[in-house]
């Protein structure tokens, strides 16, 4: 039976597909036997992760909580929703009420919601270029027009944010909202400076628009300053997607979306249909690794220092195999953008890469609003180990030597 | 600061509110300290669920697998798909290749996601009148305009079907789906018979028309047969979202889609963006369930009889203290659907019934897709006790005989 005539017209598939086709390459070959070395994940590391203590909460949780087994309310466990306001005001630096933060299924679930409730289609949203490449699919599944505005080592470069406000102003664009990663960037691994975060809150409240700060790395960060906007934010113009995937795992589905007034009731009554509500053993999970102190036990004390000695061994791996390559230097995230030289092709160098040299690597280009990031290669540090890291970076660079 | 003006216009608050103002008021009382008697749930029993066997499960996956804590691919652990795969073939009578399965964040999940992908606004979509209220809000925030077929004991009046069909082809509207809820149907609680099921699918074949199979109720059933739709399909029309909820428990958050061809694959694209995947330590602890035969041994062999009990008691409770008042007959599912005398306002009596007399119902017209079922109430018999069954219930008739 041929099916295409049933679909709905909504979709994005080439985007998807190119990153799509590294990544099922890459199971075909481990289908195969072939050991692959992989710096591609989003993933945490799970021996970072206490994973005994987490499987022990989850058994006392089941074996005691009836209601752990049973649909929680849309918005979330009222328990951990107030676990989570003061974890915020405690790690974030903002106050907010119990009441305006709503559970989701993971970050990914949040910026889908927040998605849904603010995008109509041919509504303009402005993002970093490049930016995470599932938000950019997820906006635009929606119908959203996607405008980038480039990035560098002190993150998103606002002064080209008002020129293209100015310039989709008079095009009559109407612009709903601007979506930031400012810290630990995915996947340019760069955190936004104090000053630029304070310009991108002065021109969202000059040209009325709302920002959806994207909170994911928050806590993965090894040195450094960074307020996150919310906590500058006196207009109530930020909106945040937040989640405990870089602690607790990826694979928990416990995120939040922090809002107020009119956007919250309208996730408030949309969210139900669309996914009842967060895993609630997952819910239960979080609330009692945060009630317990383990956030500052195993993540705090324990955790951040892995993943900086591994964002260390990755940097220094790259000074020393490829001295002269163009690569950001993360204070906070899971990644490391590598750069090609310019013109090269990289998602035909990820493939030989794999091919050849038994490594895997995120191309960049996907991630990219415009043509501009072909070049690119994204690096994850956080899942592989150390000897790894130092492995795959040899074999890369190897690679780079032979083709450049 | 006002958001109105950044909210999309997709929505449909009415039908929402109407039942949530409902829920709303009940926590206000329960949160006063007023006890009072739930017959509103959508859960099954956590009782009648082996919650120290599942927290066993998810100890020892949390300690020993690595991976429990880290994203799966989107389209679910491959393990648990065969497992799903040879579950389907034993206890639904059909076979259906694992690539074929997409786990999802449950069937609540598996619904959005389909009608994501198969319904453009104002594509028209038919159902049963009543259906799922979430269902309904779901596809009408994608735009979806729902047309309602009646139902009765045997389940969606196919002969209406038709005519409503004809109907829609002469003003040229364009019908994409059929979704039903054949077995243990949510509100009504009926099971569509052997017959209806044949025509429904000749109806959609002669009309070429894909059907959407909720199964959600499909492993609720206590006698009598319903063969799934999907067993008896050989032209590959219907499409199955399930649910592990009603076995496992709701939060839990495992269910699927079973598509093939075109809709699988668009399925595959557009899904991580979503919901990245379905949680993970659920999936794990659905994999174990299924593999070491607990369905069997907790769910066939004793939960089942549980929720047969129950719905025996509802059904004596009823016929003792209404023995003239109109209501299903449940052989499947969870619910049973009460009518108050014609023109009554189920609303204003559900809010008396849970003020008067502390007890919690649903009122069935927000599940219809016209003004038909305003008399309607629906009573759950799954989640409460006996005795809350046999209290509640008794209450109820004193209400209806005091105003009726």
């Amino acid at each position: 039976m041929r099916y295409e005539k049933f679909l709905a017209g909504r979709a994005n598939w080439v985007k998807g597909s190119a990153l799509a086709e590294v990544m099922k390459k890459a199971a075909e070959l481990r289908a195969r036997g072939k050991e692959l070395i992989s710096l591609s994940a989003g993933d945490p590391d799970p021996n970072l992760i206490p994973r005994e203590i987490l499987g022990e909460l989850a058994r006392e949780v089941l074996s005691n909580v009836p209601a752990s087994v049973m649909y929680t309310p849309a918005n979330g466990i009222p328990e951990l929703r107030e676990e989570i306001s003061r974890f915020l005001e405690r790690y974030e630096g903002y106050k907010v009420s119990p009441e305006d933060i709503i559970i989701t299924v993971g970050g990914t679930g949040a910026l889908d919601l927040l998605g849904r409730i603010l995008i109509d289609p041919g509504d303009a949203v402005i993002t970093e270029n490049p930016s995470y490449i599932n938000t950019l699919l997820a906006f635009e599944q929606l119908g959203a027009k996607i405008y980038g505005v480039p990035v560098d080592g002190e993150g998103m470069r606002v002064d080209l944010l008002e020129e293209k406000l100015r310039e989709l102003r008079a095009k009559g664009v109407k612009v709903k909202f601007i979506y930031t990663i400012p810290t630990g960037q995915n996947p340019m691994g760069v955190t936004m400076s104090h000053e630029r975060r304070k310009a991108l809150l002065e021109i969202a409240s000059e040209h009325d628009l709302l920002i959806v700060e994207d909170s994911a790395y928050n806590f993965m960060r090894y040195e450094g300053e960074a307020t996150p906007l919310k906590a500058m934010d006196d207009e109530g113009r930020v909106i945040v997607a937040g989640t405990l995937s870089k602690v607790l795992g990826t694979g928990f589905r416990v995120g939040w979306v922090i809002a107020h007034g009119e956007v919250k009731q309208k996730i408030l009554m949309e969210k139900s249909p669309i996914d009842f509500c967060a895993p609630t053993i997952s819910q239960y999970i979080a609330l009692e690794y945060l009630r317990r102190g383990y956030f500052e036990e195993y993540h705090l004390k324990r955790g951040l220092l892995g993943y900086k000695e591994k964002r260390d061994v990755m940097l220094s791996a790259l000074e020393e195999n490829l001295p002269d390559a163009e690569f950001t230097r993360p204070i906070a995230g899971m990644f490391v953008m590598f750069f090609l030289p310019s013109g090269a092709d990289g998602m035909a160098f990820a493939s030989e890469l794999m091919e050849k040299k038994g490594v895997v690597v995120v191309p960049g280009g996907p991630f990219y609003t415009d043509e501009s990031g072909k070049n690119a290669i994204r690096l994850n540090f956080s899942r592989p180990g150390k000897e790894e890291i130092e492995e795959g970076i040899k074999r890369l660079a190897e690679l780079y030597r032979e083709k450049f």
